[in-house]
C-alpha cells in the first residue's frame, strides 16, 4: 500500500485507528476457547466488528509465536481473513545483520504479506535496508519508543547534542523515505512528536500508547498531525479486551467507533476533512 | 544450564565453539530436498558431524521463520534432537514492551526449551527484565555487532564520554549478571574485547563473525578469554555450508575439529587446560 493510499483510506473512513491484534488464551473470552482455532476465531471477530472504524491491524507477532506452530496458523488465517484496503503491520521488533534481515522480510512480506513490519535500529544500515528493498512495502523503525525503558538509551544525548532517538531518525533518511519508512513513537510522550515533527515532516508514526498506557489523542494529534494525516494510532487492549463476555466483538465495535469519531475530530479541526 | 555447567563442557571438550544452524533450503545439499522435512535432516546430520566438537548450538530463528509453519516443526524437531548437555540459543534479536517481551520469553524458554535468546537492548530495561525471571536461563544482549551497521548507533559517544554499547553494558548490570546475562560482540572488533571485558570482566561474550566475517580467533582469545573461558565463538556457514555434496556432514565434522583444535590451543595457553 502507498502512502496516497493509505491517506486516502483515513479520509474516508475518517479514522487514524490501528487496532492491535494482541490475541492472548489467557484473555479471550472463555465461550471460543472450545474451537478448533479460537485465536482466529477471536480476531475474525474482531476484524468484523472494527473494521468500519480502522485504518490498519497490527498483529504482535509475540502472542502468536509463544503457541508455536497453532500460532503461526492462527496469524495466516487472520492475514487472510483482514480486507485487501486495510494496512496491515507485522509488530516484530526485528532487526539483525543483512542476510538474516533479508529473511524475515521474506516472511512478514512475502510469506505473510503484510504491509509493514517493525524493526528495531540498534544493528544500524545492513539490519534495515534489506527491508526496504521490497517495493510497497514498509518498515516502521522504532523511534522514541513509549516504555519506561524507552528512557535508558534512546534520550541519551550523543556528542553534538542530539539524542539517540534523532540520531536514528536522521541516519534513517540516508537509507528510505516516507514512502517506504515509518517510525514508531510512544503517545506517553507527545511533546516529543514536535521534536520528531522536526526531522521527519512528512513521514507517518505509528504511536501506540494512547488509552491503556496514558497518552492523550488530543495531544498526539495536537503535535504529530500532518497534512497528510500523518499518524497511525493504536488501541489493542482498550479495544479487543474491552468486554469479555460473549458480546466482546460488539463492545470492541463501539469502543473502537468511539476512537474513530474522537479521531474524525481532530482530523476536521487540522483541515483534513470537509466540516 | 548454569555458568559453571557451561564451563564444565568446555573443559570436557577443549572447545567454546558455536555451530550457528542456519539451515536455508536454497544452501542446503540438493540431495536433501526430496526428504520429508530437509531442514531437520540437514540439522540432524550437522548435530551428529559437530556435536562432539562444539559446546552450543544456535538456530537463527528467521531461516526457520520465513518457511513458515514447516519451518517451525522442523525447529522444535531440531530442539529435541540436541543433546541436553549442548548450550542452545535461540538468535531472535528480540526485545518488546514488557507484556510482549513475556510472551517471546515463553515461546523459546518454555515452549521450544532454548537455553537463552539474542535481545536487542533499544528499548530497555522492561524490555529485557522479563526474560530474566526465568530459573537457569540466559538473556544474549546486544552489544558492538559484527556487522558495518553497527558503526552507525553503537559506537556513538554520548555525553560523559561513553560509547553506546558502553551504556549497553553498565546499564545492563543494574538489570542482571553474569549467572544470567552474556553479550554478542563481534570479532571484527576483537580490540574492543578489552573495552567490553573492563565493563564486564566475568561475563560470557557470544563473539560470531570469525571465519566467514573476517575475524582471528586468536584475537578474540586474547582480549576477551577470562578464567572461566568467558567466550562463546560462533561459525555458522564456515562449518554448516563447507560441503555442499553428500559428504557435506563429514566436511562439517572436519571444519568443526579444526576449529575446536585452535581453541585447544589458546585455552592451554590461557591456562584453563593442562598442558
Amino acid at each position: 500500500m502507498t502512502k496516497q493510499e493509505l491517506f486516502n483510506q483515513i479520509i474516508k473512513k475518517e479514522s487514524f485507528l490501528c487496532v492491535g491484534l494482541d490475541a492472548d488464551l489467557e484473555k479471550i473470552p472463555d465461550h471460543l476457547l472450545e474451537l478448533d482455532d479460537p485465536i482466529f476465531e477471536f480476531n475474525k471477530q474482531i476484524i468484523d466488528a472494527t473494521k468500519d472504524y480502522c485504518v490498519a491491524y497490527k498483529p504482535n507477532l509475540a502472542f502468536y509465536e509463544s503457541l508455536g506452530v497453532k500460532g503461526w496458523e492462527s496469524l495466516q488465517k487472520t492475514m487472510e481473513y483482514i480486507p485487501s484496503d486495510i494496512f496491515t503491520i507485522a509488530d516484530a521488533k526485528r532487526g539483525d545483520i543483512g542476510n538474516t534481515s533479508r529473511m524475515y522480510a521474506k516472511t512478514f512480506f512475502e510469506y505473510f504479506n503484510f504491509d509493514s513490519v517493525t524493526v528495531a535500529p540498534y544493528m544500524g544500515n545492513d539490519s534495515v535496508a534489506p527491508f526496504l528493498e521490497f517495493g510497497n512495502k514498509w518498515v516502521i523503525l522504532l523511534a522514541a519508543t513509549s516504555n519506561i525503558g524507552g528512557l535508558d538509551f534512546q534520550y541519551k544525548k550523543i556528542e553534538g547534542g542530539k539524542r539517540v532517538f534523532e540520531e536514528v531518525l536522521e541516519k534513517s533518511l540516508e537509507w528510505g523515505d516516507e514512502e517506504n519508512l515509518m517510525y514508531v513513537v510512544g503517545a506517553t510522550r507527545a511533546e516529543m512528536l514536535s521534536d520528531i515533527r522536526a526531522i521527519v515532516p512528512d513521514s507517518f508514526l505509528l504511536v501506540p500508547g494512547v488509552g491503556a498506557q496514558g497518552g492523550s489523542l488530543e495531544e498526539v494529534a495536537k503535535y504529530g498531525m500532518n497534512n497528510t494525516c500523518g499518524l497511525l494510532v493504536n488501541s489493542s487492549r482498550g479495544i479487543i479486551y474491552a468486554g469479555s463476555g460473549i458480546d466482546f466483538a460488539s463492545v470492541a465495535k463501539n469502543k473502537s467507533k468511539e476512537l474513530q469519531s474522537q479521531m474524525a475530530v481532530q482530523l476536521k479541526q487540522f483541515g483534513l476533512l470537509e466540516k
